[in-house]
């Protein structure tokens, strides 16, 4: 089984950790491949930001489909062209956001998202609105640290996620956490060691790597998105980007 | 008052009829003008073409700031945008979806969406449901028309339009109707007077027409979308679009 | 265009002052007319206030039919008497709790409402829950100050709205505030200021000013209320109320 | 126990036979007296009439608690004063369509309500939603009788009760039927016999009597409505009712 | 009439207090009968206890109905076995979350409850939401005072739960409270009078208590649970259970 | 890995086909074991049926996780013991209608359940709203065969099941369905095919089969259940049952 992993952002300096934490989340028998775009931002820490990179995410996924994988893990938590992608082909096409969060609503009965910035509250509210969640969402709390700057504080990171997601249990009743930002890759180990280590024993999902696995399991199981749901989009002349 | 009317599609034929329309909405002391994409598709029946519309909108969105523009209505039934150039400016940026469903909300307890294409079912439930008004969504029904045919067939599509809207209020229990497509513009008035033939008294209500006179009412009302909900993007390399 | 607001107490004392806002509030082209109560309360405080408005609310709802009015906008947050109005007349009518909810809710994820005293906290809760956005409601929040002493120490009540906000913004995570009584006419925009000079840029509604600039957008896009949902009263014999 | 039904009508005709069956409705040790109104509509068939009742039905609310009633029951399926009369007695005030609605929810997953009249499915679709039970409201159907016909032709009108009762089972899945009409009083058990005798074995909830019984067990709970919700008002002039 | 409570717990020691309440709960002209169980848990703290208890709780309904009981009151907020129980008797019988819950909300906008344990908020949290009553529900609050420790401790109970059931008020915006644990039957009327003290005048349900008197008004209405919602099981070899 | 399913049943006749399903379910590297009870129902089709399951899937759960099973799936659309069993447990156990439920709702817009018997549909209707999922569940249909006999009709079942499910997704707007009993084990596909020969090209969720997928998912994300969420129950004395 092949799983493509879109990583929907130009790479412009050196490729961050998180995909290797991609690649190492290969469920046996798998093999994870991680591409990023060639148009778009350099990070996605905005509704506009997010929009620029779905022209390219629908590209990349078909040339997934057209490369023989199995399914597409679009990285970003803000779930960017998961629908446009999916009306390009019929091998599932999953956003972490829209995973992480139903999967959260079976492992408790609340969960709360952390994650990078205030900014993004929003952005995660109204992706918990529009999943039909916002009943399981205990809060969504940010450590006001840059997508960029993910990698190069890591300890800093780490403590500061541990901070917020405390406070997510103890104040706004949360029992699963949901780390907000797909750069947090490889850091749920540590934070849920920590919060336990506070008396706090609650999940905690890394968004890529869990719908990495998801989509193996989906794979595996024969399904995917519903085409009634996603039918190819109607030929029709485009203008202004790349055929 | 000058209102900006972006029509998120590149007019690549004649200029649609509802242009017209949109110009004649202009309310007292108001001008309303309509600006086309550069870059985009010939017209949006999918979650893809819609992605396509995004970038330009946001430019367009930028521009009508820059030359004035007191708001801006993006004139299609799925919202392109709406978000990304709400982060972009701080003047009103509206979309006829979310505008026309919670207008509907206070005009009676329940309301239908009577569109072109089945295939735009689906995108009408999420944008319901991300609006949180599922619960007064009563169905949405499509009359399998494209787009582009609405303006060849104008007599024949009201037909189709009030058989739907018929169905919505007889068997789906609908209250208010809401036309499903921005190119529908110009036709509510009839569907209402067939309706009301029919001994079904409920509004129609005209998408964009209607978020044009929402969007004076607005800016006469001193208000805008919420910037701390919508905060400008952080300046970032962006590859592949024009700057 | 003729926009009647109903006040929906009796004037005992002078004028207040919301009056010449809601003149003020006109649209271009538009006149506001706005009337007292011959029977009623002096305030509305309570559910049963409200209910003693209502018999003449839509006795002086049909006179302004009567007389030409386009729409009638009934000038209280507790929305009195609006669907019964409604059932009288074919132009629109409208409650500025309802118009501004729903307002709210299409310019961020979630709005507050700050109001005069805790005892309206239940009846704006129940309000938010009948027109379906308990969950875009983030919180009631009160100053402790009757209607009736808003006039007289404007600027005391400006101060203790934008304390009760700022908390709504950064305690409950409101992105929209709503003024809670029709009586803070006038006030939103020193309220608006001062939050964004706390860092809180937020839009501030003033509930019956952008209510007339909604109906003045009704009116304009020939839309009322559904009278399939609202149809007239049987005729029937009333007992203990003027003809 | 003292239980007062006030019948928020104006008696002009005949008692109805309603009345009978409230009388009969007394649980063991319990009283029941039926008052009508002296101001106020002969019908309620509209949220017009429903709010022409409300002052009236205050009233005798307050002389209920005078003569020490211990508990106050406002017989018409729209609730009308209900809040309002809670503000001023703190013995328990209730209105059918809100127990029963919400006792039904304890007695299967959905329910569905059969009135009389078309028109009044939108008061009934509010009320559920105010009280937070849309989920479970599988419809509501009407027999179009009016209520002033209901005690004359009572054969026909249980016969059409059942064949709406039975579809609302049938075809719209409800598992509960709820008597849309204080003016059913009498005709549940008739009818649960006819649908049983069809295969459908669901409870009917005749409103006021089964909120006699809910007061009565309130009343021996020593509970009543929250008086923090439901505070007396504020001493203030109140022009043209009778003091 | 008469009333069969099933403490769903195998007595080891002493009876408890609660006993008395119960039988102190009958309504004119009832009788209240205790039972316990013979196969099940000590107490019941936890999904797992709540599990052991009900095979023998459905055969305790059926003794009861065998008996001629005229309803079952299942003591315990966890509603142990009330639907399983259902299935296999056609008089009522009822759970007293279920039952104080909905009950609650019709005495005011929002409830919160109290309980022994905070390892019970999950499953609270979750019987709120399988009642379709999350939007109503305030909070859930612990005491931390295990079940079988209630009786020895009435006082302290009495304080702790008035500490927790305040702050529920003032805090979480209760206006209704709930006791979370049947155990603390015949507290209610201490805790509301402590709370009226410090000015907040709410009720506080005492669970089984309350369900005695809805299920003495159910059964004198004619009304019992829906059969077709709970039929009666096939007939099927079962293994390991007593026949 | 080994993932353990437990068949909440007593095997009194021949193995059922689906055991063959689920072991040819089991991921690359992991291996499928599939347990009966000892203490039970022959099948389930009543809530009576599965409480009878649940004291023995607890114990079963506790003896999987003593033998090294990395996750326990519970094959059952009722999901019987899910809570009780995660209690004791700290690998994951997990339900097929949790999993399922929340999948499809990642699929689609919307899904529908089509089932054995129509005594079912109260059950899977509660289950939906436990999990917040009303709002996706278009509808739950039965075939009316019983459990016991689909292995021995599978051709005619098969069609059934097609029929069910092809009329979920034109009349009731399902865009995703989900076999509703977990006996349907290895029909989702050929029902899959047969519904695309009719145009409905939705994806079909065989419960079990998934539900073992995403167990590996689960443990090879190092994700279990939230333990804060499910405490493990305090010692106490129980009666009845063997130790």
């Amino acid at each position: 089984m092949k799983l493509r992993v879109i990583a929907p952002i130009v790479l412009s300096g050196t490729t961050p950790d998180s995909v290797e934490e991609y690649l190492r989340a290969a469920p046996p028998s798998c093999q994870v491949e991680v591409t990023f775009l060639d148009r778009g931002p350099a990070s996605i820490e905005s509704e506009y930001e997010e929009s620029l990179a779905v022209p390219d995410i629908v590209a990349k996924t078909r040339e997934a489909a057209a490369d023989g994988a199995d399914a597409v893990i679009i990285s970003c938590m803000l779930d960017p062209g998961v629908k446009a992608a999916r009306e390009h082909v019929s091998i599932p096409v999953l956003g972490p956001a829209q995973v992480s969060m139903h999967l959260a609503a079976t492992l408790g009965p609340t969960f709360s998202i952390v994650t990078v910035l205030d900014r993004l509250i929003p952005p995660l509210l109204e992706r918990a609105r529009l999943y039909g969640l916002s009943d399981h969402l205990a809060s969504v709390r940010a450590v006001e640290i840059p997508v960029l700057e993910l990698w190069s504080n890591r300890e800093q990171v780490v403590e500061a996620l541990v901070t917020q997601a405390a406070q997510a249990v103890s104040k706004d009743g949360a029992y699963v956490i949901i780390l907000g930002c797909t750069g947090m890759a490889g850091m749920a180990r540590a934070i849920g060691k920590a919060l336990r280590r506070q008396g706090y024993d609650v999940p905690v999902i890394d968004p890529t790597v869990t719908t990495i696995k998801v989509a193996a399991a989906l794979v595996g199981a024969g399904l995917s998105h519903s085409k009634r749901a996603y039918p190819t989009p109607p030929e029709k002349p485009v203008f202004g980007y790349p055929p």
